[in-house]
């Protein structure tokens, strides 16, 4: 009767045990945002997911009025110390050099050359005119084809220099997983970016699940026309269509979704407008900003670091104040993320 | 045995009838173009659809390249004798008038007036550059809120005079069913209107099953600003920022979707580079046009007519003559459709 009884605990001790581990394993299994520390971040998005997808809930959201927007470079991946197009701008510049010779001794075509050599400070020399220029010679006067081959042949083969890994795999897998699990919740999700719109369509299916039609970006025109055999093509113009930055980010949701967002997610001034508008809407509204403050695993920069302005996407303090005030949520890379990026340990 | 065998011979003939009745009536059932007579054009559709969407077909396209692009007026809808949008810009020039007392003796309000007062022949007075100040007037220096909340409640009231219905229920029942049936194998379906694409949205989905995000039309910019409180919201601004015709449909389709269709569908020379653009890729690719011939059930107009060529959608001999040479299907709403509306009997 005894031993049975001491068996009967025992046994009751490895149930209960292998309960627990079952269940501590499920719950890893399925929490759907599990590179995320526990905190007010992690629980916003839970909760504005749960109040906005379930039914009976005074702020739930129709199905097809779920559209979340995220923009790309600093939020969705790595922006320091240089947007990726700029790199593919810079990086195409010696093949062009090699079909237009005369433009080696031509600045800002030089500078590039230099800054290529080795010489990053020469960097500091190029004006927003001159990427400007560099992007026209490289991104335009070809058909749309012929620019999505070669960015997809440069994306291939590039490497980011501190990683020493492919650009597209330097994305964030907490991002990752927000995408994800908004789509699985009925949300469709658009990247609203500063960066060139045919640029960013040539690899988001793959690296974020977004189709291109549901990127948008900054974008210049295009022009319909005939090749010498009669076949109509699309060449890629030197003229802005699209500012997708600051208020360009709201009346491009405008033009190309026709919908305001429930979420938006930025890290940037230029982002500052989306999440104005997004949170102005009726209703349960997500506006969130990553802010780059791990030195260690990713960057730590800008103003609300207590750093610099850098040239690209700054967090500044009046934006960390309309944060506060507007009850945007600020993501702390350090403090809210378990793990970067997806190659990490 | 002779009864016997003459019940056995009436049992069969019952069985056989009910079977037939049955198989005709399940036909009827999942014959998805059931509004279709049975033709090359019905054919080239079903055909299509089975080449692009069998695993294993040469002609297989991966579901999420699946996109199919139709043009509005004319192709899906009544767009004769006048576009309802520009019912819409005329029959809002009323309430116009009301607020600025002063624009009631000014041209082309008061040609407008005259037209709505019942002198259908004043509008022949009305030259584009006419449309395009009425279309300012009425339709931007307001939020995009309170364009659409107008423009809905237009439609919600506004009849055909010739059906005496809603404009929205004076839709192609045929082409109701080749959405769907698109659709039901993967399809994408946009409209690429030359219509106004804050218009079209306003009704897309409920009409069409297509959300605003799948609607490319022509549009106006947008200016982001604050009201009194400080929130910000959208105005319509009257400028031209896509032409969604001719050239400029191709052209919208490569900024708004970035994929090139597999199908397209229209109906006038505003049409023409939309299938030549999607008739050059690669693969299965379907074209085709609806040719308005039908005076009774419908309209006949345009030069493939015989009749003179009119403001609205021309179908030229030129555009017919392009069609054949390029294989393009010609759908006679006359011969290949078996019923044109829903509220037919």
């Amino acid at each position: 009767m005894k031993r049975l009884a001491r068996y009967s605990v025992f046994a009751r001790i490895v149930a209960l045990g292998t309960l627990l581990v079952f269940s501590l394993y499920a719950q890893a299994q399925t929490d759907p945002l599990h590179s995320w520390n526990d905190g007010p971040a992690k629980q916003a998005i839970l909760a504005f997911v749960e109040n906005t997808t379930t039914q009976g809930s005074p702020e739930f959201v129709p199905p097809e009025e779920r559209i979340a927007t995220f923009d790309q470079d600093g939020t969705l991946w790595v922006e320091h110390p240089m947007y990726t197009q700029v790199m593919y701008v810079l990086e195409s510049v010696p093949a062009l050099v090699k079909a237009k010779p005369e433009l080696a001794k031509v600045a800002p075509f030089s500078t590039v050359l230099e800054v290529l050599k080795g010489d990053r400070a020469a960097i500091a020399k190029l004006t927003m005119p001159d990427l400007m220029k560099l992007l026209a010679a490289t991104s335009t006067g070809m058909s749309v084809e012929t620019f999505s081959a070669e960015a997809k042949k440069w994306l291939a083969e590039a490497k980011d220099p501190r990683w020493k890994k492919p650009y597209t795999e330097l994305t964030y897998l907490p991002m990752q997983e927000v995408l994800k699990y908004l789509r699985a919740n009925g949300y469709k999700t658009f990247i609203v970016t500063g960066g060139g719109q045919d640029f960013v369509r040539v690899y988001s299916d793959a690296v974020y699940g977004i189709p291109p039609e549901q990127v948008v970006g900054t974008a210049g025109g295009t022009k319909y026309g005939y090749d010498k055999d009669g076949k109509p093509f699309l060449t890629k113009e030197p003229k802005l269509l699209l500012n997708d930055n600051n208020a360009g980010k709201p009346e491009s949701i405008h033009l190309m979704i026709g919908r305001r967002p429930h979420a938006a997610f930025g890290n940037s001034t230029g982002d500052r407008q989306m999440l104005e508008y997004t949170k102005a809407g009726d209703g349960a509204r997500l506006a969130m900003l990553v802010l780059h403050d791990d030195a260690t695993r990713e960057y730590a920069y800008g103003p609300a670091q207590g750093l610099p302005a850098t040239k690209i996407g700054t967090f500044s303090d009046a934006l960390m104040a309309e944060a506060k005030q507007q009850g945007w949520i600020v993501i702390s890379m350090k403090n809210d993320w378990k793990r970067i990026f997806a190659f990490e340990p």
